[in-house]
């Protein structure tokens, strides 16, 4: 029998987890300075909130979601992204009550998409995002939009692009979609079969579209920027002045659009420009969705977020060549020879563990030269060396790999000596 | 329409999830002594991995599963256990061929078991485990248990009691199985569907059952203990030798039989007893899986593991009144007044957290006494006012909220001063 993960999932092993968890603490940092706190939502919901939520005509929910039964026989789905799940939790949690407005989170999470596996696009994904519910200001706008920012360069990314647009409030939208249906209807029959039908639904989606994207009429569609009213217009310069006034390069493209329905006003991505990083080359994506909590059958609230995915996060810092040091050294590695050695060894870890001290041994029964190879493997700093000689006289002959300094210790004194030469080595005993 | 969390899930909320990663850090912190390294697998895995890795006898499998098909008509399951899978990536992973062998691996997973929701009992749990894969000493089985607790006591509890049994290798849990079936066959009609199926195909589990625990025949039922051929009486001694000589209390309970199929030799469980904890009060469970690897297609390899309830162990913390230290305080808080202070504060916010200090604002538009009530409430020890004046002038008021103490600070000194304020307070300026 063969057992594989199954398609377009991945295991992260140690070497590489502990790059994740690197990059998680970064970020964790990060949001602690912005002043978010974090949400842990379930792995699945029902159905219904990502049909709502997400918008029933997305491709994601028409193709990509894993739905099931549970046993009870109620439909539910595997979360395919992160912002429905928090505005669900907004809304059942009342913390639209919470004196604190707007509420700031951010969330590290798993996603689930069905789609054709390829580098940098997996079944099960990895994101971590952020919302902020409860403010309509600008301002707010160009907090995330730095916060997203700052988590890139905080990892040492450098060749980043942040791309800008606005999809206007409900009445520019309004007379936006109009303008794009009167422009594309005499070509409905040219374009893609999707297209055909978000001519009907989301016209504003087929500007998104990748088949037909060479089309002639997409070259004048009408923009949504020649369509903002004033209000829309006034918010978004607010947004590029704060942008500017922090020093945040950007570019303004019409054309983005992003995949969720449910998005109005400010919408960004931040995309690698390092070589070599390949065609998927956007790194983070969010913006405004104003109606999603109403949507969803809380108040009237306001909102703002994005979601970054983590494997490409390690896929951008590869390909900027980033390395994350890791500490990957070991504080002490006992070296036991003899049965009486053997159980005193598995006696000494547990006290040194116990003091907070780093401590392993060898379980395969090695002879005492592979064991010493064991403890170069492991790249520890001391090898604490038990014999029949070290039992009898209650010491232990503690050896500094680095610097081949050897100390004898008594037993009943190591775990203190540990600590200080830990601290400045055997040198300084 | 109202939305709710899917029945038996829960959202981790912020204040909550600080507990949470107070928990995680500190045995994340116990992981890295004792020598073991992250694993991550997918949420999901195919069926058959859990059928052959659990046994398809056991409850999970047959009753307590969220078993689906994907879009490419996979039947996949949502792990509802930790081992199976990490067992399954050593196999595809090969790490059999490491040269550091045993393989010691910690995971925080979420598992997911459809079952009637109780107070400790989710649908969606999480759970904290590791595994050693690769060695048969008994000194491993001693390190695993000693982590387990070590874990528990780092965080304060002290009402632990830790049970040990011997399930024997093949040959004693042969015997025991025979002397199991010729005990119980007498009286079949008498014990519930299940434990007649399980007479059958794991009369072991019949120990195990909530439903019989008090038929008499339960009470001089044949003891594991009785049968343990001497190589596995060997080796449980030496397990004990191991714990006694660590100082690590613990009862042998020969009625301790684990819920899945493919232990043998140790079986442990860690249960709190702290008053008011309820009933079920395992917080712990593991032991041995020697023949688990090869079942799943890889070369025969011993293994060991413990998984432990998250929310369980909140649970107990609770119950102990062990409170957890959350620092919940912020660097500080720009209060601005007049729109050009406005507009300076979020460049301001932008300066400081760049510069690694906590910041925030208001973005309701709240009027100054407003922003310092939410400088307050969000535990602020320095507000940084920016009204008129202190544009015109281009300085900060800056105020220690503790203290009372106000400084006048150059806008361009702003964040070097701030750390310094941040260590000295504002007395020392």
């Amino acid at each position: 029998m063969s057992m594989k993960a199954p398609r377009g999932t991945v295991d992260i092993l140690p070497q590489e987890a502990k790059k994740w968890q690197f990059v998680e603490d970064r970020l964790k940092d990060v949001c602690g300075r912005f002043h978010f706190d974090e949400i842990r939502t379930p792995l699945f919901e029902h159905t219904e909130l990502f049909q709502r939520g997400v918008g029933d005509s997305t491709d994601i929910v028409q193709k990509e979601m894993y739905t099931f039964e549970d046993r009870g026989g109620r439909s539910l789905t595997l979360r395919p992204e992160g912002t429905a799940s928090v505005a669900r939790s907004f809304v059942e949690n009342k913390m639209f009550g919470n004196p604190s407005q707007p509420v700031k989170l951010y969330y590290f999470a798993q996603m689930f998409r069905y789609e054709r596996p390829q580098k940098g696009r997996m079944r099960q994904l990895n994101q971590f995002g952020v919302e902020v519910l409860g403010s309509a200001d600008p301002a707010v706008d160009a907090e995330v939009i730095d916060l997203a920012m700052t988590c890139y360069q905080e990892l040492g990314l450098t060749s980043l692009k942040l791309v800008i647009n606005s999809l206007g409030d409900n009445e520019s939208r309004t007379s936006h979609r109009q303008a794009l249906v009167d422009h594309f209807s005499p070509h409905k029959d040219e374009l893609c079969n999707d297209c055909q039908i978000r001519l009907d639904q989301n016209p504003l989606r087929i500007l998104d579209c990748k088949v037909d994207r060479d089309h002639p009429a997409m070259q004048n569609a009408p923009s949504i920027l020649d369509y903002l009213n004033e209000e829309s217009r006034s918010y978004f310069d607010q947004v590029q002045n704060y942008l500017t006034r922090m020093g945040i390069e950007y570019e303004v493209d019409k054309n983005l659009v992003r995949g969720l329905d449910y998005y109005n006003h400010t919408a960004f991505e931040i995309m690698s420009e390092a070589d070599g990083f390949g065609a998927i080359a956007t790194l983070a994506g969010g913006g405004r969705y104003n109606g999603l909590i109403e949507e969803l059958g809380g108040p009237s609230t306001p909102g703002i977020g994005f979601g970054m995915g983590m494997e490409r996060l390690l896929m951008a810092l590869d390909a900027e060549s980033k390395e994350i040091l890791i500490d990957d050294q070991l504080d002490c590695f006992v070296v036991a020879v003899g049965d009486e050695a053997e159980k005193e060894a598995v006696h000494l870890l547990h006290e040194l563990r116990k003091d907070g001290i780093q401590a392993d041994k060898d379980y395969q029964g090695r002879k005492m030269k592979a064991q010493f190879k064991a403890a170069d493997r492991f790249k520890a700093k001391y090898v604490l060396i038990l014999g029949e000689d070290e039992i009898q006289r209650e010491i232990v002959n503690v050896k500094e790999l680095e610097t081949g300094e050897q100390l004898e210790v008594p037993l009943s004194q190591l775990v203190e000596k540990m600590h200080e030469m830990l601290l400045g080595g055997i040198e300084n005993e």
